[in-house]
């Protein structure tokens, strides 16, 4: 399939590396794709410039976000929570529109150091807030509660048997959501019904957050014993 | 030990019966005994007015909230969360300063039907906003992520293999309290850190509300795979 994913951080790359694995065609969106290239520099996260990881995953293309957007049958947001809802709102709608958009990003605001507390929580979320920005876009919350190692390889961690939450209005998108979360290993999916949930699912990040803390890694993820 | 328990409710319920079990002395306090021992109905959540469950639980004395204070040792914050901060307020802080309390109570806001939101979440939480209130006594937020059969029998699910967490300032509150919840048969333990982390395990209660919905069965717990 061919998909698009918008941002260029260690989420967005741990996709595109596996979605090309597994055998789909992905363009990688930035807002300027000379400047990313260009860097030569860790971002603030450690992680090595683009150029960099592009050099070894040569299949994946880099594009502008309208030009992720108009390649993608399906789409995946993977920038970060405080400018998804802009950036999205940037991209020409005819390119979005009637495709499904696996949303990402956790709300985290980190204006007051760590662990971050939340931009948006408890009556709202970010996924409703993209949805409501863009009524005609299928929005599935998903893969927002491990780190990016884990979202495209859960077997790393007990088997893989561990839990993934889904969260959509719309019962076609979150089923082909879910082939594609099973092609990358996840057995123990639960759909937590319309997008609304996505405030569980985003308010988990501040446990997560003090779980990193109190393991010292963030090789971990929450099993729904039941 | 001497045990004082605040809240006649199905949590207070529960380990009142529980504590008795493992040979302590419990005192469940509630506002005004005399009312508390004349209902005839069952209560909001359908459970049994608490004459009818003395009855089967004489061991168990009922006193005011005072009465409770000052005869527990150790003592448990069974009651809601919206009443939680005046009822702890109304108690006089002689009977509480130097003890631990164990804070069971959630954040809960029904006032806009279900499933709830949490009228405190994010940059501070209840576990916080009783020490302090509190400053002399010993909070220990813990117990407030599973329902109350869970809370006092871990094994029902999984063989006991599922996860509680522990948030408070003193160390060694945090490992008498430790010791009384492998007492009731709990095994992964994990100590997130100071009240402050109180926040992550409160906001895991929306989650908590939308899996309830999403399986059908409050029977079900959290893991920390790791």
């Amino acid at each position: 399939m061919k998909i698009g994913i918008f941002g260029t951080g260690m989420v967005g790359r741990a996709l595109a590396d596996k979605l090309t694995q597994l055998g789909h065609d992905v363009v990688i969106g930035t807002r300027d794709v000379a400047a990313t290239l260009a860097r030569t520099e860790p971002d603030g996260m450690g992680n090595p410039p683009f150029s960099v990881w592009q050099n070894e995953n040569a299949a994946v293309k880099l594009a502008t976000h309208a030009g992720a957007a108009a390649h993608g049958e399906m789409l995946i947001n993977a920038a970060n929570g405080a400018g998804s809802l802009a950036m999205l709102q940037s991209v020409e709608e005819a390119n979005l529109n009637g495709k499904i958009l696996i949303d990402i990003a956790n709300p985290l605001d980190f204006s007051q150091g760590m662990p971050p507390s939340l931009f948006i929580a408890n009556n709202d979320s970010l996924g409703e807030q993209i949805q409501r920005a863009l009524p005609d876009v299928k929005v599935v919350k998903t893969l927002n509660t491990m780190n990016a190692y884990l979202m495209v390889d859960p077997s790393q961690l007990a088997d893989g048997d561990h839990t993934i939450f889904l969260s959509g209005n719309e019962t076609g998108a979150k089923a082909q959501v879910t082939e594609l979360l099973r092609s990358f290993g996840w057995q123990d999916i639960i759909d937590l019904g319309d997008i609304t949930t996505s405030r569980g699912s985003e308010m988990l990040l501040p446990l997560w957050a003090r779980l990193w803390g109190a393991l010292g890694t963030p090789m971990f993820s929450f099993k729904v014993v039941r």
